[in-house]
């Protein structure tokens, strides 16, 4: 992590992160605030009942970034309802990024402690100035990459289609700020349907969302050292590496299967079905718009989409899922045991050892809490197993992509989306902490002994 | 593993076990031979067809004693169809447990090579004493079990049903031989629906079943060590345990959501209706029988039991899946990660730390087949994801229930599905042994660095 590189300064106070409890409260208290204000009768339109589980939902939905939704964002909320959201998305996006890139810092500096003190250097933890010098760091990259989105999309809303110009600067700030913070709400009520084949509108949109999938150390990186990759971090080379693999394969894999689907994309011109296809393997990313009805793609692209919101974006990003890093450890495991390796070497590097049992942990967690959700679904509703866990992977990978069953679910089962949600957002970045955190030294160890597996 | 504890015997020859390949040539000559032998028209019931893919599947089904059928068992084949079928049972079943003892024991050679050449002992391989040792164990403690519920089950069939003598013995030793082996064959067009409350057919096949998936090495130390639990391996310890456990959990949990379904086991007694959910709890693990129709169950109770079947058996035994053990690492792995503890100990032994990765690869690589399976089929069929899904898990486990699709597969339906059960019989095997022989010394290792994850 490129982090530890920051200027260092000596500062009066220092911060005892306690990662776990901070963040689940703060995120606790952004959504109270936000079902609060989204009760309120000006945040609706004209008209418009909204029930306190519907603002609540909505809620959750946007302070953890999914774009689940059980209201037509377009017509159900005013304009200062739509205010609400897009403030939340921004605020539970760059929350999770300052969070998890606080703890890397203060994770790496513990990593390094003992060699610091072995070479008596000063031992310091994070310090106010760290913090305050981070979140300056990821306004600022996340304003810049959200202005110039805004501005594309503003100017093609009012001179592409002829909207008139205040509109068109909303739902460009509203799409730009959805898109990067990857939480797939957006002002119409086809989502982005209407703009399917347009690529000056959902190109924009598309890199804003990978650019916020990648995660601010990442980004950080690339800004600081663009020109030397042999520089690059372990953390980086893995979160570009997989991003890209998995962006092409689920794009082969997307068109693959709904290249002749008169319902989805069978009808198109052959460059607009792989326009269509890249955006939705983007989606899986995991910011969940939609440019053509989910519900109407195969079940095997259901699937497929499944296991790429599964794995989700990068890490201390906006993306959720167990994150690419997560996903490519297993399969450096995998490869190392296939070729008979003693050490999982990746890029030059020797893969901690620690990290395959948290890889592990935090993956097979995630599955069971993704099993769990699918089963009690099954038995509230009786819907096919296909559109369930679809809907499950997808909001714990917070995604917000619905085969459009979300509204028809019994209150139970959104009161479980909402969880999942939770979970999905603050589950693997906290798990894989205290995971760390905890670790002790091993005093001694009992005699070795395997049992046969397999 | 007990294996070590064999008396000693200096033998004129060596054999050089390459275990992967010997065990799939020599599976595969047993499905050739088979197929020759269903495809024989003295094979056939009167007036019957059977064509060369449905003679070959159920060679396949029966060699690697999964039990999926295209054909009805009772119907389409005569007493020589039949004797061949249960022939090719017990030569799969005791097979793979000879193999995998074998397996087990030069294994168990090699991991102490080192410690006897340091120790100055006699460095010696695994002989043809030792083999033929074992296969005389693995056949008396086979026979034995088959023995005594061929007994009782002939005698209910005789006294309790008043079939003829002949062909109730038939059915006794039919029945036996395809419990222990975990095959799942009957011979009744309805599997043992016929029998789905009778205790004295149900339970001593139960009995066979869990005995069979129990695996040889525990089934040896339980024969010499019975009174001496703290004597117990690992390797028996986590069997008999996860084995406990798996049982309960799934009675419990297929009671819990068949209960008031009328068209499984609504309408029994309550005495009934847990008698039948245990047994179909045993099935999972991995024999396959059914007494009631699978198609059906609720689709939340064959999720349920994807996951059991997926999970399978004991090791060295004639069960299927990814094993108990394996998934007892798994489960070790997680808990000693959320203590915080740098080794994972179990029953106050500490797991080998090579032991993780291959527990991690052999899950991963089959779930990967699962998956790619399951999507083969949704292309091919467009039948829905839960009952694939359960098609698909049952071949890979080689556990044979199904919803009732199998004979309804295009034939490259079928040809996937013979695939799945040679993989799923041979891969987690051959698998784990050729990672744990390729293991290699680690000479020199790169600097350490780590990925965020989660
Ligand atoms: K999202
Ligand atoms: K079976």
């Amino acid at each position: 992590m490129p982090l530890s590189r920051a200027p260092q300064r000596r500062s009066a106070f220092r911060i005892r992160v306690n990662p776990p409890q901070v963040v689940v409260l703060g995120f606790l208290g952004a959504i109270l605030l936000a079902t609060a204000l989204l009760s309120l009768p000006i945040a609706h339109a004209p008209g418009v009942e909204v029930t306190l589980l519907q603002a609540a939902f909505t809620a959750v939905s946007a302070v953890c970034v999914t774009g689940h939704i059980v209201v037509d964002t377009a017509t159900v909320w005013s304009p200062f309802g739509h205010a609400v959201i897009v403030a939340f998305i921004q605020i539970g996006g760059l929350g999770i990024m300052l969070v998890a890139s606080l703890i890397g810092l203060a994770l790496l500096r513990r990593v390094t402690l003992r060699g610091r003190m072995l070479a008596g250097a000063e031992n310091r933890g994070v310090t106010t100035g760290d913090a305050a010098r981070l979140a300056r760091g990821i306004l600022l990259v996340s304003l810049v990459i959200e202005a110039i989105v805004a501005v594309i999309l503003t100017l093609q809303f009012w001179l592409g289609y002829g909207v008139a110009l205040p509109t068109a600067i909303g739902r460009g700030i509203f799409l730009a700020i959805s898109s990067f913070n990857n939480a797939g709400f957006a002002p119409f009520s086809d989502n982005m349907i209407g703009f399917a084949t347009d690529p000056i509108i959902v190109l924009p949109m598309c890199i804003a969302t990978i650019l916020g999938g990648l995660g601010f150390p990442v980004l950080l990186q690339l800004r600081r050292e663009l020109r030397r990759p042999l520089h690059w971090s372990m953390n980086t080379n893995l979160v570009l590496a997989m991003t890209g693999l998995l962006l092409v394969l689920g794009t082969v894999v997307i068109a693959a299967f709904e290249w002749s689907n008169p319902d989805t994309i069978g009808l198109m011109s052959p460059v607009d079905r792989v326009l269509v296809a890249f955006f939705h393997s983007v989606q899986t990313r995991t910011a969940g718009f939609n440019s053509i009805d989910i519900g109407q793609m195969t079940s095997e692209s259901w699937l497929v989409m499944d296991v790429l919101m599964f794995i989700g974006g990068g890490p201390a990003g906006t993306a959720g899922g167990i994150k690419v890093t997560t996903f490519a450890v297993l399969l450096f495991i995998i490869i190392t045991e296939l070729r008979g390796e003693g050490a999982v070497n990746i890029f030059g590097k020797r893969l901690s050892r620690a990290v395959h049992r948290e890889a592990i942990t935090i993956t097979l967690l995630s599955m069971a809490a993704v099993m769990s959700a699918t089963i009690a679904l099954m038995v509230m509703t009786h819907l096919d197993l296909d559109v369930l866990l679809f809907e499950v992977v997808s909001a714990f990978g917070t995604v917000g992509l619905s085969t459009g069953i979300t509204s028809a679910l019994p209150p139970a089962g959104q009161l479980i989306l909402m969880l999942l949600m939770f979970l999905g957002r603050l589950g693997p970045l906290t798990l894989g902490t205290a995971l760390v955190l905890r670790q002790r030294r091993v005093l001694y160890e009992l005699p070795k002994e395997r049992p046969v597996i397999g």
